[in-house]
C-alpha cells in the first residue's frame, strides 16, 4: 500500500511569519504556540487556518507476545476496556466530550467476540496477533489489511465528518513491547534503554520483559530483512498498523495528526520511516511517563506540547493537548495586529 | 490588612485518594491530573469537585523604575494595551473567549487617563508608582489601598459571578524588575541570577538593568526592614500588590487561583510570604520563558502544568492551562470505577 503525501509548499512561510510577527505581542512571546501556528498554516496552506470537526480513533487489538507475561495486565483487559469505552466511562470518553471529538471505537484484532456491540466498529482481522517470540506477529496480507483499515477510517473522518484534525489512541495489552522494539530498530537505541515498566511492571517483571524482547529481536534479525515494513509486520499489533495507515492517509488528505504517547509515537516513527513526507503533518501532543518516550521524540526532533506524566494510553495525551492547538489557531485569526491595535510596536 | 485563610482539612485526603485509585486506569497513570484533582478536592472539601464561572482579572499599572530604561518597551504601551484589551484584540481576550472566562480589565495605576473607557474598571491609585531607584515605589497607605482593591475584586468575582476559580494577569511595562528583586529577597537567590531579558532586552540593556536593580537593592537594604510587606511596598507595582490582595482574598473564600508566569509567580511568592496558608489554593499554570522563573517555582515547590515558552504576560499562561484543570475535575467526576466498569483491576 502506498501513500502520496504532498509536502507542504514552503513558499507561503515568509507571509505566515510576517503575519505572526505583526500580531500585537513581543516577537516570539507566544512561544510554542507560534511554532504550532506556523506548522498549521503551512499544512493548510493559508493565513487563516481552522480546525474542523476533530475526530478520535480508538483502535483495539491483542498481542501474541502477551502470552509471555511481558505485561502487568491480563489480555482480557483489552476487550473489557473496549466495552467500557462504549459505555462512556473511560479516560478517552471524558476527554472526547470535553474537547468535542467524535469518537470511533474500532476492533481491529481484539481476542474476544465484540460483534454484539453496535458501538464498536467491527474490523477484526484476527483474535490477536501471533507470538513474535516464535514467528512474525502477522502475515504480509494481514499487515496490508490493517493498514487499509486504518486508511479507510481516516478517509471516513474526512469524508463523513469533514474532519481536518485526527487524534488516535490505542487499547492493546502488551503493546509497549513492539513499541520498544521499533524504537530500538529505527533509532538505533540499545534495546535495554527502550524498555520501560508499561502499566506498572516491577523489577523482576522488567527483567523478564527484557529477556523475552532480546530473544525476539535476535530471531527477527536472523531473517536479514531490515525494511521498516517487515519490522512493522513482524512485531506490530493490528491496532498499531491500523494507526500507521490512518496517519499516512490523514496526511495524504492534508489533515493534521495529533500524536499521543509512547505507543502512538512508535507508530508515528514507523510511519515516518515508511514515508517521510508524513512528518510535517504530525503534532506531538504529550511526553509520556514511559521511560523511552524521550528517546523517540528526540529521534523525531519533536517538542511535545504537554508533559503531564500521563501513561494511560487511549490517546488521552493527544486529546488533552487539543486546546493548545486551538489556542494557536485562535492566535493567528483573532489577535489584533500592532497597526490595528494602535500600539507602539515594541519588538 | 489581614486575611483569615483556612487551611484545607486533610481528613478527607484518604477518601479522595481511594476514589482516584479506584477509577479504571492503572494507579497514577493520569500523572499530574491526579495530583491536581487531589488538590482541588481538598480545597473544595468534596469528592465531587466543580469549576464554576471562571474569572480573569487583568490588572494594569505603571512603574516609576521604567524611567531608568530597564525595559525594552516604552511606558505608553501599558495604556495602549489596556485600551486594546477593551476592544477584544489582545492575547488575554482570545484565551478568555476560548475557555469561557469573564474578563475584568482594571486600571490600578496606569499613567494615562483611561476614565473615558467604560470597559475599564477605574481603580487608579496614582498614575504609576514612584521610582524605587530613589525612594519606595509607594506609601504604606497606597499599598493598603492596592491590596484592598485586589481583595474587593476577588470578592466581586465570588459574589457577583459565583466564581470559584480565579486567574490573574498583568499589564505593566517594567514589572519584571520588581519581580526579580522580590525573588532575590524572598528566595535568597543572587540578584544577577534573578534578572532576565523581559520582553526582549539585548546584552547592553541587560547590563544596564542589572546595574540599576543592584543599586536599588542596596538602597532598600539601607532601611534595615526586611519584612515581606515592606519589600512589597518598596518595589511593588500597584497591579502587583492588587494581585497579591486578590490571591489572598480568593483563598480566604476557598477559591482556586491560577498562577501565570514570572510576574504573577513573584506575586504568589510575596503573598505566600505574607500568609503561608495561601499555598494550597495556588495552581501553577505555566513555566514561562523568563530566565529566573524556574528558580521561583523551585522555591515554591511548584510543578507547573504547562511549559509552552510563553512570555507575553496578561495571564495568558494561566488561561491556557485551564482545560487541564477542567480535565482533572472531569476525571474525578466522570471516569468509571473498576467495579462499575466490570474490569479486572490491574493496579
Amino acid at each position: 500500500m502506498t501513500f502520496n503525501i504532498p509536502l507542504p509548499d514552503p513558499t507561503l512561510l515568509p507571509r505566515i511569519q510576517q503575519k505572526i510577527d505583526n500580531l500585537n505581542k513581543p516577537k516570539g512571546s507566544l512561544g510554542l504556540l507560534e511554532e504550532l501556528a506556523k506548522q498549521i498554516c503551512l499544512v493548510q496552506q493559508t493565513l487563516n487556518p481552522e480546525l474542523r470537526h476533530p475526530c478520535h480513533l480508538l483502535l483495539g487489538g491483542d498481542h501474541g507476545i502477551e502470552r509471555e507475561g511481558v505485561s502487568v495486565s491480563p489480555r482480557c483487559v483489552t476487550w473489557q476496556q473496549m466495552e467500557n469505552f462504549t459505555r462512556g466511562g473511560g479516560g478517552v470518553n471524558m476527554f472526547c466530550r470535553q474537547h468535542g471529538f467524535k469518537l470511533r471505537i474500532v476492533d481491529v484484532g481484539v481476542d474476544h467476540d465484540l460483534s454484539h456491540n453496535p458501538n464498536i466498529l467491527q474490523r477484526k482481522i484476527a483474535p490477536g496477533t501471533r507470538n513474535f517470540l516464535h514467528e512474525p506477529a502477522m502475515t504480509p496480507q494481514q499487515m496490508e489489511q490493517a493498514m487499509a483499515i486504518g486508511a479507510q477510517l481516516a478517509t471516513d473522518c474526512a469524508t463523513d465528518d469533514h474532519c481536518n484534525i485526527l487524534a488516535i489512541g490505542e487499547m492493546g495489552i502488551a503493546n509497549t513491547s513492539p513499541s520498544s522494539l521499533w524504537l530500538s530498530l529505527l533509532a538505533g537505541v540499545p534495546l535495554d534503554e527502550c524498555i520501560g515498566a508499561g502499566a506498572g511492571l516491577d523489577t523482576q517483571g522488567m527483567a523478564h520483559k527484557r529477556q523475552v524482547l532480546a530473544q525476539a529481536l535476535q530471531r527477527f534479525r536472523s531473517y536479514g530483512d531490515e525494511r521498516p515494513e517487515f519490522m512493522v509486520q513482524y512485531f506490530g499489533g493490528f491496532e498499531m498498523v491500523a494507526a500507521i495507515g490512518a496517519m499516512l492517509r490523514a496526511a495524504e488528505q492534508r489533515m493534521l495528526v495529533l500524536v499521543d504517547g509512547f505507543i502512538m509515537t512508535a507508530c508515528a516513527m514507523a510511519a515516518t520511516a515508511i514515508n517521510s513526507n508524513l512528518r510535517p503533518y504530525l503534532i506531538f501532543a504529550h511526553q509520556g511517563d514511559e521511560h523511552a518516550h524521550a528517546a523517540m521524540l528526540r529521534h523525531l526532533k519533536a517538542k511535545p506540547l504537554l508533559s503531564l506524566g500521563l501513561r494511560l494510553g487511549e490517546g488521552t495525551g493527544a486529546l488533552c493537548a487539543y486546546p493548545i492547538v486551538d489556542s494557536a489557531v485562535r492566535m493567528v485569526n483573532e489577535m489584533n495586529t500592532f497597526q490595528k491595535a494602535n500600539i507602539t510596536k515594541y519588538f
